[in-house]
């Protein structure tokens, strides 16, 4: 049996040519970056070669550019950036946040900062006004994801930056905007910096590049907690994994040389997707209102194509069907089928999905989105991601469905 | 012209064959270890061999082991340990430790804790008494380092954790006791368990491993500050790097089955080393009582044999050699090779050695460590490291000595 792998945004499948060239440089330029001898000064170039890429593909100085063990440190390294401010003001973020940003903000409250999250909308995406009414003049921060990693909703981040920028104007103080790009880079066109963005996170094994290395773009110098040997200008100290940093610079340059193309080609099958979803009547996408925004109009500029979030109700053949609140309220059945037993039962058919956001999956946490989106608890612990890449074929979703729909209709009598 | 690897104790040569597997399971085996699905418990299966492998290599249990990106972030994680304790007590430490453990000092005493550092000996060696003198109430954390990065001091380590636990005891409260073992795990035998430290810190790239690894031994639980997904129990969030964790644990396991042997081989090697060096007479050993220690007893017990530093006079031929101090006084003339100068011209040679601590030398910091050991500054701006690992031969290291003899006397007629 072949296996499917349609869990991309848990982790992509690498490219097998991109880890081969990190592989020999791991052998062949080995010495530390850090180090004055040749060896060490070949190893530097590599570095600095590495960061050049990066900018280049991004279209910022490559000062701006600082490398990291990955998302979560990138993340984590932004958020405790306000630690050794004076005053402990606000940190405004969301609560459709990566667990990377929401569990560093907890400490931060523990330490006695003023912590304003604000929901999304039923549709996953936060409203810009609902940013601009919770700014004050204590607000240090603000840190927004750029696309939700269950959901693929597409946050506003730039017209968040406008809103963020003219009220630091207005008050005459600087307040940091920190998007988690982890999703976003390399799968959407994105100007960082004309963004007005101060802190950009990207991961590297997101868009096939090698594990345990991504970026911070910084536009401003940051206090960075961690230290250590001073390496990464201090903001990541280290020795530097050269290897994989010239590794991941090459999987950033072809996500985003490829950008437009691999969007167009992830449209094309993330409809064909929903379409064959749809087709299946025991499948709910979630949020619904995705399957008119993006269906209908084709453009997936609220939603990314390369994440599809949905649920299967069990509603076994020849049953009359009742409505489903009514159902519940009569007794305690469960009208979804779990994620875990759907993901599971997928996997025997040779098909990797996600049970919600399989960063933590294991953990079985409720999802801080769909709670968010006031998406019943229930669903939520139902609700399966199907996530794609350049690679995944229109045949390889097809068969994905025609498995699902079987799957669903003995799951639906089973349980 | 054959190069000559000798900096070791900044990076290891990397061990091919590990390497190749390291490779071999990004491609093979990629998915996400949180994933619950097939491919993803394959990654998980993985990612808990390897820390059973570390266990088992180290004589401790796999639950104590956390996987981390390296030393550094090791070390940050037991030093930022306190940071959420509501009494900002005092963390003991001393003028010895790497960056990544010094920085961090830095840091919390920003934030208001009492650090207290104490001096080592002449010698390069911390007394445990001066520790014991120190230790107060309001202790929360000592940290040491086992072997200093550039001279290869051994820290009587087991000792002060006795003298720790013995204080601990009797104001019956709990002291944290850190150990820096990035230059210690592998190289000498070590029984971490029996030794009442409470968090060990272990590099991968310090051992012919992959580098972006490492892992920190906790006794007990700790209240880590970077923080995401969960995963390593919380300590260490982000998606794991389970290739490289795989081969860390096998570099690992293959330094410790072997430690004695390559011990063995390394005292010879180094007393080799040492017996040549001192054969130029504008050679200096740093410190000079390791020639004592080492030399004459052939033990080895008070420095490790793979780290050596030096310096080298300047005494051009022919001239009257007058007293250093006297020539000193009279003029600003500079009585050795500054360290970057003979860095740099071994490189050409093809002989990699490093100024220092390689870990922060493109920074030009004076050693604090050469400092703490009442070294005049300008003896400490021309100390070189040589340090070596397993295939290290005896003939590059003649070869090392007799050109450095000749550059030596080229450099001291010049300079």
């Amino acid at each position: 049996m072949r296996n499917v792998y349609l869990d991309w945004a848990a982790t992509s499948i690498p490219d097998s040519k991109i880890l081969e060239k990190v592989h020999e440089i791991s052998i062949e330029t080995f010495a530390n970056a850090s180090s004055v001898h040749n060896a060490g000064l070949k190893a530097k170039k590599l570095l600095e070669d590495s960061r050049e890429i990066c900018a280049a593909a991004l279209g910022v100085k490559s000062k701006n550019i600082f490398f990291t063990s990955g998302g979560t440190e990138s993340n984590n390294i932004s958020i405790y950036s306000v630690i050794k401010k004076k005053a402990k003001g606000t940190v405004l973020s969301t609560n459709i946040e990566h667990p990377s940003v929401y569990e560093p903000l907890k400490q931060l409250e523990q330490m006695g900062f003023n912590i304003v999250k604000i929901d999304s909308e039923k549709n996953g995406i936060i409203n810009p006004d609902k940013i601009e009414e919770r700014l004050t003049e204590n607000t240090l921060l603000v840190s927004i994801i750029h696309i939700n990693n269950e959901t693929g909703a597409i946050q506003p981040v730039t017209e968040i930056a406008k809103t963020i920028d003219t009220y630091a104007k207005k008050i005459n103080r600087k307040i940091i905007f920190h998007c988690d790009g982890v999703q976003a880079a390399g799968k959407i066109p994105f100007d960082i910096e004309s963004s007005n963005i101060d802190f950009y996170t990207i991961s590297s094994h997101k868009i096939s590049g090698p594990k345990g290395v991504g970026l911070l773009y910084c536009k401003e110098k940051i206090e960075p907690l961690y230290c250590g040997g001073g390496q990464e200008s201090g903001i990541r100290p280290g020795t530097e994994n050269v290897a994989a940093i010239y590794g991941f610079s090459l999987a950033l340059q072809q996500a985003i040389e490829n950008v437009e193309q691999n969007l167009v080609a992830a449209k094309k099958k993330c409809s064909l997707l929903m379409e064959n979803l749809r087709g299946i009547k025991e499948c709910c996408i979630i949020p619904e209102s995705r399957i008119s925004a993006d269906v209908a109009s084709n453009t997936f500029d609220s939603f990314s194509p390369y994440i599809l979030n949905f649920y299967i109700r069990k509603m076994p053949e020849g049953k009359v069907q009742l409505k489903s609140e009514n159902l519940r309220s009569q007794s305690s059945v469960r009208l979804e089928i779990p994620a875990e037993v759907l993901v599971r039962v997928m996997s025997e058919r040779g098909f990797f999905i996600s049970a919600g956001s399989a960063c933590s999956s294991q953990k079985k946490q409720e999802s801080q989105t769909l709670k968010s989106m006031k998406i019943e608890k229930n669903v939520a612990a139902s609700s399966v991601r199907v996530s794609i890449g350049p690679q995944t074929t229109e045949q390889e979703l097809l068969d994905f469905c025609n498995a699902l729909e079987e799957e669903s209709k003995k799951l639906g009598e089973l349980l």
